[in-house]
């Protein structure tokens, strides 16, 4: 049941007066619950709760922590329909999406906690003590990876599980050890708040702490701002658009204990489509295209916003075949009205550029809230003379850049902002040709794809999603796979402790059996 | 031989006007050569030979980087006397300490040498793509570190070899693939020149791109500030004053593009005496400490500025013993006029405030610049009360707070900012009745040590030198030790990426063979 109340660890509580409903983008209409808008107080409440639970939580066992992260799971496919009816309801996305998602999201909790469960991810490493070392005795150093210490984590509008409240930033915090405090999103509370009720549940039922998760309602910025500000917060996850992630960010330089920010922001996933390919594949890659940029109705992080190529036949005659293939793509809801009326907005920002043809435009009457995908053309010196051209239109929208040459390529790519992804198309062997434009791309972005499309982030060790700010805020981290844990961590050196102190991870016995660093070699041996 | 000019690349610079000497502390007299400040322009060339000579050495070998940081090692060396002769001029520290710290100095060069010549430090993880998986089929995606690009490395006043222009920060950076553009610390700037001029000419032996390595004097801040806001400039590593990391920290949060800045900054390093300690072993550590807060004139970053206990009669006893012990250490030099000015201002601080007993203070007439050491003693309450009782006061300098009880003694520890390090000290098994008090020590540093000093870091794989903020300004980093190379590098994702195209590190082959994470095993194995 959604209740419309925060969760203060495991109590519901409404003490505040501001109310707000969620949005059916399908039907146009506001759903029914009515949330309460977390107040001053009881954000204090939760990141005390949170600092005292933090006392008990980061000492707990990583088989103890995999057994609340799988019970998260379980509880969350608990939900069922229930939960897969709100999610619909409140982003009008469909079915089939909702259910691949709570795939992906129960696939993240579980994948944290076998890392957990194993143990080896706390980096345990070992430099015994040489009492003897002349000219002075060595001390014995061990050191491994701790937790922070309480977590904000900022829901995300287009990944209502898989990136909001039990997402990668929650699910890699919890494995850490770290309490997580959600500002949930409000244009999908009630999703969160099922979501929520999950966690809870689950850390009651395998014993965590009261504290270690809280979730909080809010309609504005100012309930995250001061989530953002309070002393005793020690990092935040943030996806979303730019402004909201680099006010948060400024928010957190200023405070008197500076904190690390995460957050995962705007990118237009620059594709580089070579002449060959272009050629050859001209049919292929438009139609393969179309459909990566009105994905989702082109509500993704890695949405192709921006295709580059050099100036040709075979370009202008793919400009044409993109723009017939969007054109035959039934057009579809976006995830609420001021998602629509952004996308609208930077659409008309950039058509209304200098030089910028349209070369698609889905014009038909739409059903309210969906989105008239398009395609736009713009030369590569425009581009480059334009930083308005370099702007993230959040939707199913794409522009064709087309270049001089190949060096008006390697600059248009050189001058861009930072990017999760970046993408080559290329004929085989073509990309031979072209090792300084590629060297340029990968220099601005955080993973770089050959003949694919970048929709579609693998769950996996080996992905990274985040790159040169804006992309991300750091981009020494990534946001996707188990490696996300790191961002709530830090290492901690134990100079001459006495074994029996020692955390299991660094006992000479090993007793976890986890893979250590002894003395420069990896190994599960006792010491 | 010193110039006094900047090395811009390989090539002197002196384009300014504005000229600076360095200062012999020990003879009270400034030193012969005058240094000429980089100018803007010099700024800018420096910054941008560095983002050219980027592009080259991020691909470069690590046999060849290895090769790279052997002779820059070689060459320190090869400066013999001239170079140990000038650190003794420039910093008042004797001939020991100048060797001690050379071998420091090269051993952390020949560490990170062998780090990237063996090559797993780029923790390469692949994930071998399925083609037939279902629903969607599985890319191939691999991961390794790669560097930032230019980091500016400000010289640390302490450690004129260690921490400054071929120190840990400039190594690990070097080591990672980024050029790297020091900022000389004003007070060793002629020891700051042999150094430079042995990195340039180990650079042009070994054949790395012109630019690689920049060193630019100056004796304001406007130099550092400038080169931490130039948008080419991409991390940052300081040692340094609170005051001095924190205006880099807001200067660099305030770009467009926000950097990662990694400062290490104050801290005073608390060490807590068990009560039984204190009544077995009261005059042994009153000597051992007397040694460690005198050592290096007290001009070290692990330097113990407070020592906590629970009243009692051992307790003030302890206070007299280190009082008389500390009398009876001969007064030394302090690296600079400015230093010795701010030693006795902070010192004439702490005295000045109330309840502040002062039990030691070194008042014979002493030589120009050399530093009266003292001890103070304060109650816990008035500790607790008194935020300004927190301040460092950098040298031979230490504070006792006796505390009336446990309680009080984890709520002083749990009201310190962040440190670096914290110390127990404690007879067999008495640390076993503490368990609160150690866990809020340990959320307050970055390394914890049993029975010992904190001064003495030593460099190895397990050393943590960093902690919560303001003992560096990310305490997810260290910065001693060759996991320090991180602060430098971002992970960067191949997907379905050429195999031949690959960097070395992610070749099916595994030409360089190293250790890699494929499908979570580490191995050496092919593909």
């Amino acid at each position: 049941m959604i209740t419309g109340k925060n969760y203060i660890g495991n109590q519901l509580s409404a003490k505040g007066s501001n109310t707000f409903t969620t949005f059916n983008p399908e039907l146009n209409l506001e759903n029914e619950t009515v949330f309460t808008e977390a107040t001053s107080q009881e954000i204090d409440e939760a990141v005390n709760l949170a600092t005292t639970a933090f006392k008990e939580f980061r000492t707990i066992s990583g088989t103890k922590k995999a057994e609340f992260l799988n019970t998260i799971a379980d509880e969350i496919l608990a939900l069922d329909d229930t939960l897969i009816k709100t999610y619909c309801l409140e982003t009008g996305l469909p079915e089939g999406r909702a259910k691949g998602e709570r795939g992906r999201t129960v696939g993240q909790l579980r994948s944290f906690a076998n890392l957990v469960a194993e143990g080896s991810w706390v980096e345990a490493t070992i430099d015994i003590a040489q009492p003897n070392r002349e000219p002075m005795p060595k001390s014995d150093i061990r050191k491994m990876l701790i937790p922070l210490g309480p977590v904000v984590v900022f829901g995300a509008s287009n990944f209502p599980l898989a990136y909001s409240t039990a997402g990668g930033d929650t699910a890699a915090a919890l494995a850490s050890g770290c309490p997580v405090i959600v500002k949930s999103h409000p244009m999908h509370a009630g999703t969160g708040a099922l979501v929520a009720s999950a966690i809870v549940k689950a850390a009651q039922k395998t014993g965590m702490p009261n504290g270690v998760f809280s979730n909080l309602n809010s309609s504005g910025i100012e309930v995250g701002q001061q989530l953002v500000k309070h002393p005793k917060v020690k990092a935040v996850g943030f996806t979303g658009s730019i402004k909201g992630g680099r006010a948060l960010l400024d928010a957190a330089a200023k405070r008197a204990e500076p904190i690390p920010v995460f957050a995962e922001m705007g990118s237009i996933n620059p594709v580089v489509i070579l002449p060959k390919a272009l050629e050859n594949r001209n049919q292929e890659i438009a139609k393969t295209y179309a459909g990566s940029i009105t994905l989702g109705t082109g509500q993704f992080c890695t949405n192709p916003g921006l295709l580059l190529g050099i100036k040709s036949d075979a370009l202008s005659s793919f400009v044409n075949t993109l723009s017939q293939e969007i054109m035959d793509i039934n057009p579809s809801c976006m995830l609420h009205p001021n998602i629509k009326k952004g996308y609208n907005a930077n659409k008309e920002k950039i058509v209304s550029q200098k030089n910028v043809a349209i070369t698609a435009n889905y014009e038909s009457e739409l059903q309210d809230n969906y989105a008239n995908q398009a395609i736009v053309s713009v030369s590569g010196k425009s581009f480059l003379e334009n930083p308005t051209l370099h702007l993230e239109v959040f939707g199913p929208f794409s522009m064709v850049v087309q270049c001089e040459n190949e060096a008006e390529l390697e600059e248009a790519i050189a001058h861009l902002e930072g990017q999760l992804t970046g993408t080559v198309i290329s004929d085989e062997n073509e990309i031979d040709n072209y090792e300084s434009v590629i060297a340029a791309l990968q220099n601005r972005v955080g993973r770089i794809i050959f003949n694919g499309v970048p929709t579609g982030v693998e769950v996996c060790e080996s992905m990274v999603h985040g790159g040169p700010y804006p992309a991300s805020t750091d981009s020494r981290f990534t946001a996707v796979g188990i490696s996300s844990i790191k961002r709530w961590v830090r290492p901690f050196s134990y100079q001459d402790w006495p074994n029996n102190l020692l955390p299991k991870e660094l006992q000479n016995e090993n007793p976890n059996s986890i893979f250590r660093t002894v003395e420069g070699e990896r190994t599960k041996n006792k010491i």
